[in-house]
């Protein structure tokens, strides 16, 4: 049984949340889940290294939706190092996935978007917790979470 | 009966730590507020740690106007950095409430954002401390704190 | 009786340090001094830490004047960061003095601001120190060192 | 016997582990590897300072490929910010191997240029753990990993 | 007798570790040198680090040449963060003595100018060190390392 912590925010334009709870219980039934939310991408740092003090998790998904603003690149900028600096402090991995707003052409993709990544990223964190060695399969493939692979290359 | 720590600046042109307050307060008795005032943004990151250490805060609002200039952004972006630093560091929750001066267009709608985001973010404090399941609940809903918010989005 | 370190750079073209001691012997005999020079403003964060470590602090100020060009502006990011992070590991207030070198006209302007921003945040280290109550009374005035304050707005 | 941990990435287009395995490989006998594989560069800090920390490794070689846009140039940054500051908590040296997909002209040479950059910093890895007085002999000589190298310059 | 660590890079097109060296010698016996060299300078941090720790050194020369590319500007300023952050941490003095290659109009200004800068900051080193009230005697005279100094302003 390994524990896996959820969060995200309000300010996301999507319930990234829940669309990897679901995708996390499709991969059976060795994993339990823990979920928070909080504002903003911001107060992801703080939230998810409560999720390893507080509730125990193995490893967290943090899941946000940064807009397409200039301050926006920042406060995601700012974020990524928070969560970042959480996981050397605690040594356990978390899994950032972002959705800039900027990255789809209209909402529906942005839809779309949000979903197809947090599921292929739910899959790395099973992969990471329940079978490392098919990581290291997949090294250097060029995967890419959301849109199309970009494959490897050769000499 | 849970504390919270508003930290604000002598640099920013509208009274936030005193929207803060008046706003925490119609949230009713269960909250005890220190306050304390700093020059600059920068000097936020030190003076809300204190107010977790000094003062046992539970959440801390830290609250500020960068200016417009290039040089501002890059104070902004130093005091985010520090805020979230203590967050990591003291694994509790410290809502960033900055409103930039370009982000209004006269001194009119300053004041005006300045005190609807926080007040929006006053009401964010109260229920991560004391409903923290109504946050999941609003979970990507696109919600904003100041101008309106952007919404859900759906495939 | 407070102790107040002051630590400033060779690099700078203004003897920000001897200012900021005449600024605050002004303040009365509550203030002792210590005092410590490095070459650059990257030297600051290390050499305050040791002031609030080796001579006993109770606040800082660290005074510099970063350059104009845009190497400069990387170094003064830097410092700023490194000022910060002491700040927080002490939990004891830092005031960066910096005045960019291109916020003056000319020569002259350039040592006029130096001074005045130094003697107005000498006064803010006394006030920190000696009234914080009189901080929270100057809380959104839109207060500037060195140039004119900006002033408060309303709705 | 010194050991050596090898964390890759699936998102990567070059098995960069395996080529880095194999140069270090060909040093003989007194080389013990370890391996693990993460989805991509920002996954990195993590997986280092678990090497260190649960296998031991006494230097660690990061190997990534950062992609051509304006995000993937900030998650770099970001990444290497986390390597560098896992390896001053850690204090045992990590060689980060980036090969950023804008540097080569075509996906023949970027395959090219990531198995030689590998290859040249698994010599950095040999010397640095095994004859650290090589490198000193090394010292300004304008080395380049991958492309070739610059010299010395004199007055 | 104080102990100097003396860092450079294979990357550097000028051995400055040996000026460092040669430089620090003209100041008497009183000063013992420890030397290391890493391939770039985003591996000084962890080798300063070791230079305190593991060789007990009382200040630490970090010496290197970034390059004149956008990404050789990024890693300059990571590894001055790191170099920061390990100053920091040990609360010991570093002198980060960093020539950009961009600095120079041609190879044997370059040359000239990384001998005189590490000069510079050897004089640095031994005053901080052996005379810190000489420091103080200079603080605001506009002093530069390498090129002309700057000389101080007036009002």
């Amino acid at each position: 049984m390994k524990r896996i912590g959820i969060v995200d925010t309000t300010f996301s334009r999507v319930n990234m949340g829940q669309i990897a709870i679901d995708a996390l219980k499709a991969f059976g039934e060795g994993i339990q889940i823990e979920r928070s939310t909080v504002p903003g991408i911001k107060d992801l740092p703080v939230a998810v290294r409560k999720m390893f003090r507080e509730r125990n998790a193995d490893l967290v998904m943090a899941l946000g939706m940064p807009g397409a603003a200039e301050v926006d690149k920042t406060c995601a900028h700012e974020a990524s190092q928070g969560i970042m600096q959480v996981g050397i402090l605690e040594m356990r991995p978390i899994l950032e996935v972002f959705v800039h707003m900027d990255e789809a052409k209209d909402d529906k993709q942005l839809a779309w978007l949000a979903r197809r990544r947090t599921e292929e990223h739910a899959e790395n964190a099973y992969l990471m917790l329940f079978h490392p060695e098919k990581m290291i399969e997949r090294a250097g493939q060029g995967l890419r979470q959301g849109f199309e692979d970009a494959g490897p290359v050769r000499e």
